[in-house]
């Protein structure tokens, strides 16, 4: 299995794009990841496009070849691929694409993930991703997102005593390091008092406990690890590239408190990557309400089960604490185009490694994860990289 | 890069399945195709889906969790992915999934596509099917698949002389093999005159040229090389994987008569097998319209442009020619589900090769091929498969 590494990195400003259609935004993201890796289109050979729902956002699906054509790579018949897995749809582009360069089918390989959720064609946003979850068991019958990840916060602070307030500070250290991040949709600071004070969505969860509807793409470009530096004088390798599935519909899971796919995922990748939990110095996880970061620091093994709360409230996830967790403000902050995010999250982490990321830049950052995970949990995908 | 073979074949009966859903398909492919590899859920370690457009036509997307939840394999938290190219989805899920064998990432794969289109959830299936052409600049100004491939037909009867009789006989040659399979979905036999008595859907394409809207899954098992026979007496090995995009938007193509994709992906797939046009005993080409037929097996190089008409009312393409097309029926009479058709022809090659379809036999069939397209052309998948 050949070693692979990123060498280019992109994305855009993300936010309500009005004046910016999907092939545009990828675009954009594209050639900034090609120019950081000093190639130009011709010398890509594969495309993964990480998109959850253009179907149902834009009325467009076979996004693959959309991509090629409005990068112009239709002119080299470039193979380009579309994969979905929801909201980790952009995880899943970057595992599609390493796997790809690591089969020896191709070298340099772009991976990027796009999703432009605010020109909503056929339904709603809402209505869109809700078909994330289990259509027939679950939409239903009318659960949507906020309402799922209601129950499972219900049941965390039921479970293990986790506080309305600790909930709440994990957006207000989001969105200060969303504060600090020039492509992040929301830069406004906010207080514990904000988020207790803004509209409730699904009890217990409010406004602020809610990442945004978002347009946005981000890309990496991704080569072996043996010819990184024919590219670029700071490669980021990746040590582990795993993913795991669960039961689609919440109901079904063994806890409402724990994503298995994710304790699954980062096993997995902990055993690839041959590193240890205590060796992350950053990560991006996938906050998609509050509730979920706690989560989902606890189930990648940063913290105790019950102690993710306590954790965030400390300041042990904030530049500058233990394992600092969304630097680029996270889903909450930085915005939520729901097939970009998991590409954006390498984007951060990548640039982490790289020491380029000035206020908001996590010290000696040698190792860092990725962390996306579709719907309630039924897929999750975790990565490692290092310098 | 590892050497990859198919082990296991599954493939439900192909029509309107209103009494099973998506999910209820894929089980009943998949099944069968563990069944033939004789091994369990627990063995397979990844799973790749190929599924158009599920968020359309029944408002659920999230594939990779459905299909593994349903069938069990989230209890092993099996990695599974769901990828997309609009009706080239299938031969896209196929690739994918014998790049991960080839990368060592994983040793036993499904490969499947599923659609369930007469469930149609928001818009009507024709709307469904146009996301599959450039929305912004095809189907918003009313474009429509069956429009834009009679373009295809007028363009190729002018260019090359092309007959309305030959168009018509790629039905009668498909209906006559689909009456052979009992998983078709039309198994009646029809003669030229019903084809050109048929309603006329777009100038010069009339009813019998369209291939219909269809139910149904497919599935393969994957396997490395090495291990096949641990499987099967009966391995069949894949020679060549290739995949090509071009413009999404027919008009931004070089030609109207000839699908670049095709050309390349064949290009490509030849290349990499090592093998000659002439080496082909049978194939699956993508005949979406009768039109489409004459052009895939020009593209493919089995005939000389132009030479695709007269060549299939001389009876070349069929049971006893030179090249056999479309033992299954093809899209036209086996029924195009538009995710499963590239798996569906896949399977068809696979029990080809072993010498298992009977009435529909091809003798001594070694070298098989497989070519699925997207859209207008927008994408090309062609596998080479051989005893």
């Amino acid at each position: 299995m050949r070693q692979v590494a990123i060498v280019g990195t992109g994305c855009t400003k993300f936010g309500e794009m009005w004046g910016k259609s999907l092939r545009n935004l990828f675009i954009e993201a594209g050639l900034v990841a090609l120019e950081g890796a000093g190639i130009g289109g011709a010398d890509v050979e594969a495309l993964y496009g990480g998109n959850m729902s253009s179907g149902r956002f834009i009325e467009q699906e076979h996004i693959g070849s959309l991509l090629a054509d409005h990068s112009g790579l239709s002119a080299t018949h470039i193979p380009s691929t579309r994969v979905e897995a929801a909201c980790a749809s952009g995880g899943l582009a970057l595992r599609s694409g390493i796997i790809a360069v690591a089969s020896g089918y191709h070298d340099i390989v772009v991976a990027a993930g796009i999703e432009k959720m605010t020109d909503v064609g056929i339904g709603s946003s809402i209505d869109a991703l809700a078909s994330a979850a289990d259509r027939e068991w679950e939409a239903t019958v009318g659960a949507t997102f906020p309402g799922l990840y209601a129950m499972m916060a219900r049941a965390h602070m039921q479970e293990y005593g986790t506080t309305r307030e600790q909930l709440a500070h994990v957006a207000v250290k989001n969105h200060y390091h969303g504060s600090l991040n020039p492509r992040a949709q929301f830069r406004n600071k906010i207080t514990i008092d904000t988020v207790i004070n803004s509209p409730l969505v699904a009890d217990p969860l409010r406004l602020y406990d809610c990442s945004p509807i978002t347009d946005g793409a981000a890309a990496v470009v991704l080569v072996p690890a043996e010819r990184a530096r024919e590219f670029t004088d700071t490669p980021i390798y990746v040590k582990a590239a795993a993913q795991a599935s669960d039961t689609i519909a919440l109901h079904d899971r063994r806890s409402l408190t724990t994503i298995d796919a994710t304790v699954v995922a980062a096993e997995r990748a902990f055993k690839m990557a041959g590193l240890n939990r205590s060796d992350i110095d950053v990560a991006e996880v996938h906050d998609c309400f509050t509730i979920a970061e706690i989560m989902a620091i606890e189930d990648l093994g940063f913290f105790e089960k019950g102690q993710g709360g306590p954790a965030t409230l400390d300041g042990e996830t904030a530049i500058g604490g233990k394992v600092v967790i969304n630097t680029s403000g996270g889903l909450k902050a930085c915005g939520h185009p729901v097939g970009a995010t998991g590409i954006k999250q390498a984007v951060e982490i990548v640039e982490q490694l790289r020491g380029e990321l000035g206020k908001r830049q996590v010290d000696a950052a040698e190792v860092g994860l990725t962390h996306n995970v579709g719907g309630t949990g039924g897929t999750a995908v975790v990565h490692i990289l290092a310098r």
